[in-house]
């Protein structure tokens, strides 16, 4: 079933010479399947078709596109237990998570379906001509938002169907009307694979242009450099390290012309815990952020890695609540090997800072690949001193950061850098008192959450997940719910175009019936 | 009345020793007033206040952002004569000019206000708590637009007014809720300082907080580069070269935290003339175009600097009029004599290649840096095969382009930059017959016009003023029109968060009657 080769479009192919397998965890082993890394030749080959297909599957109508992106999310349901093994075997993740996240890339895929299909998402915007104007007569100009042009897909490691080959980013992208190359994420390519079918066989059954899809298997960074650098590749999406992300933006920025990068990278989520809400609800704040810490072994880009709160004895009894509900909680397994390395060299790295306490560390011994969980304590003073400590450390860790007073706690969420959230802890009125604290934490952040955990990001049109660098690339954009398709396209201008010519979003008939705003005011009406 | 200094905030400051003077290109001499360049110390004292400033700024209401933005413009007008005078003596543009441009600022500035004061510009977006809803939950969140933080402005050489000191960009960043400092252009540092003056009472007058808006003066490239690596600027908005704009891109993405540069650079505006038309309105068309191109001496980002044609005796009797045609009209004088330069240089440059006619060149003597118009003829293999010639002439300017068919006409447009906008020419309803010419010609621009001209900017929210890499740096937002405000703000939400902190845009009681969505519905009702 799985042939460990790439797609270039429609056509299975695999002429490269390195070949890689994906890793079992849980197992410990490697999997069975080699696939084999997309050559020079194969890379250029899909970005070409992507180019040609583009031609096409721009001007598709928006209900084409939703019967593509609903036949993606069937075919994808069609390939039922299939998928949640392979997606367990790459992963280390329980079967309900793999379902979960598979009912969560079904749900995206047919919300940007309707989405296009209801069709007001492009923004048509009308002014018509005004010919008796004074000095100057108006013109009729109309405009709509038109997709960019191929776009690639970087997968994530921690969402190998919501965030890799058909998720979020893919289906924002197809939905706008991009045609879409993914760049397999290496750990899970057998997923990739899979979904990578699923998505060719929608494409043929709606009729899509050979080439709006291509999945390219990679081990090392090569593949991915090679696309971003290619002239005719528009735009990027990646969620991952800052790293990574970084590197992309630079290639970027290095070609003769620049592209958007939308990375959603790293994020320590910081949450500030205030007096009463410590002293009102100690434990049962402990146990919640035992669970958020270690949900997905702590494997997601809202884990609260830093928790924030002004000296007290509440704040050190929290620390002993926390390290003690924390060490009750049952170690799981983590996506690779060299992710629980990496945890490790990470966690190690900032625990042996100066002046940091370890205040719990899951010390027996655990299954292959499980990681231990920890959490560390620190003052303020040193944690503004000591950059090393505001890294991210990917897995079930947290720091909690004792303050010597609100000022101080001010100082270090003035020092942090750009997050996806940030979180407050707070009883009664007591978050009134600290103003200054709150709008410097709204400086830092892309959502900020009352009374409740980072952790579960909703797919819904309200949703930030973005932030100010380095949470993502460009924070005025959104990596989750329908707004993320404004990545992806650019505004368009008709000045005095003919209304037959005119897109149906802009015709004067309005054949769409789509919501429109004509001189200001956003009605469904003819012209 | 003119000091030549900088404005720091309120405070008039000339602690550098650079100092300059502006040009009267009319007189061919220096103006008189000397002005002093910031210093390092005056750049950083400018950046701090304006972030200090931010802090309340971006909290200041609509009604009173409003307020301020109508004081600019009234401050504006109040200059009268002063200001008319100064822009003519740094430009060497005829009044009608200084008083139209006048209008198109205050304008800007007033639809600002508007949209502020109105308030739905925000898009607020609600999504309501389903406490029952099966498996999980969802919780309640709220999304509005936000501004970025301290924004450096760029004056353009060419719009002293709408698109410098109080132009396009200061005031969208200023609605939105940015401090702005702007580096005012070397060649109309008058005309920038009384604008700024007016925008410095207006401050005052409706208490807005010393520092919402600096005005640094420069005479090289050093003062921008010092404040586009400032960490504390947040965005970057740009009007001139390419060559400029993308140094500041490239200076951005080598910043710890790289920023949004929305800088709106070159084109040279292809036009494309269908046969049909050609055959019925030859003359006329020359006519028109001889206007658009030579007008304000060709120094609009938007002026026609390409036509492109099919090869027949009707394209080759059009050149012939509009070489007539350009050459009946009186030359005009240039921005300044570098200016003048960069024009003579460029046009000798692109004129003395290989396969290139002249087939119009004003050659009689001219007035102090006035521009001697000119047209070239090339065919569009050689136009293919030398990039020399896809180069703007900032200038009063055009190169017809003799393709042998409709296949090479493609091939020409396919192989352009990114352009502003591009123009078709079409007759009854031969254009249905260019189908691939149109969508090659939609790929490379922002803006496409039926039978008209593209020099003529409406502002108006239908308007997109930017386009392709390299027409502008991110082809997702317009320079023009008030969406131009997205370049300066993100989303951010609220997630659970108590309505009494919320802000009055997502409050549940909509105090302020903006149109929000709430349930992917859009309404001005209450919760």
């Amino acid at each position: 079933m799985i042939t460990g080769k790439n797609y270039i479009g429609k056509l299975l192919s695999n002429k490269g010479s390195k070949k890689y397998q994906t890793f079992n965890p849980e197992l410990n082993q490697e999997n069975p399947v080699e696939f084999t890394e997309a050559s020079s030749e194969e890379i250029e080959e899909a970005v070409n078709l992507a180019s040609k297909a583009f031609q096409e599957f721009r001007f598709i109508s928006g209900t084409k596109k939703a019967e593509f992106l609903n036949a993606i999310a069937d075919e994808i349901l069609a390939l039922d237990d299939k998928l949640v093994e392979m997606y367990c075997s790459e992963t280390g993740l329980p079967e309900g998570r793999a379902k979960g996240e598979r009912g969560r890339t079904i749900g995206q895929l047919r919300s940007f379906a309707n989405l296009v299909e209801e069709g007001s998402w492009v923004e048509a915007t009308i002014d018509k001509a005004q010919p008796n104007r004074e000095p100057m007569p108006r013109l009729d100009i109309r405009k709509m938002n038109i997709p960019l042009g191929p776009v690639v897909v970087f997968g994530a490691s921690n969402f190998p169907l919501a965030y890799s080959t058909a998720g979020g980013d893919t289906a924002a992208a197809l939905a706008a009307g991009c045609t879409v190359i993914v760049k397999s994420h290496p750990m899970h390519s057998g997923t990739g694979e899979l979904v990578a079918s699923a998505i060719i066989k929608a494409a043929e059954k709606t009729g899509m242009p050979n080439g709006v899809f291509s999945n390219l298997n990679s081990s090392g960074i090569e593949v991915g450099q090679q696309l971003v650098a290619n002239p005719k590749v528009k735009a990027v999406g990646f969620t991952g390290s800052i790293k990574g992300g970084r590197a992309l933006l630079d290639l970027s920025a290095k070609r003769e012309e620049p592209i958007p990068v939308f990375a959603e990278m790293g994020s320590i989520n910081p949450v500030v815990i205030l007096p009463e809400a410590l002293a009102n609800r100690n434990a049962e704040i402990a146990k919640t952020y035992a669970g958020s810490i270690t949900l997905g072994t702590g494997q997601f880009c809202t884990n609260p890695g830093l928790i924030l709160g002004v000296k007290s004895d509440a704040l050190s009894a929290f620390v002993n609540h926390l390290s003690q509900e924390i060490l009750e909680i049952d170690p799981t397994c983590m996506l690779h090997p060299n992710i629980k390395k990496g945890y490790n060299a990470n966690k190690e790295k900032v625990a042996s800072q100066e002046n940091v306490t370890i205040t719990a560390n899951y010390e027996s011994d655990v299954a292959y690949n499980h990681a231990q969980q920890a959490v560390v304590s620190v003052d303020g003073k040193t944690f503004l001193e000591n950059s090393t400590l505001h890294l991210e450390v990917f897995g079930p860790f947290s720091m909690v950061v004792q303050c010597k007073n609100k000022a101080e706690l001010e100082q270090v969420i003035t020092s942090l850098e750009g997050q996806l959230t940030g979180t407050i802890i707070s009883d009664n009125d007591e978050i009134s008192n600290y103003t200054n604290v709150i709008a410097a934490l709204q400086n830092r952040v892309g959502r900020i959450i009352f009374n409740g955990v980072p952790t579960g990001v909703e797919v819904c049109e309200s949703m930030v997940h973005g932030g100010p660098y380095p949470a993502s690339t460009d924070s005025r954009f959104s990596a989750v719910g329908i707004t993320s398709i404004k990545r992806w396209v650019r505004p368009f201008s008709y000045q005095s175009w003919p209304n037959n010519l005119l897109p149906n979003e802009l015709k004067n008939e309005n054949p769409l019936n789509i919501f429109r705003t004509i001189d200001g005011e956003r009605t469904k009406e003819k012209l």
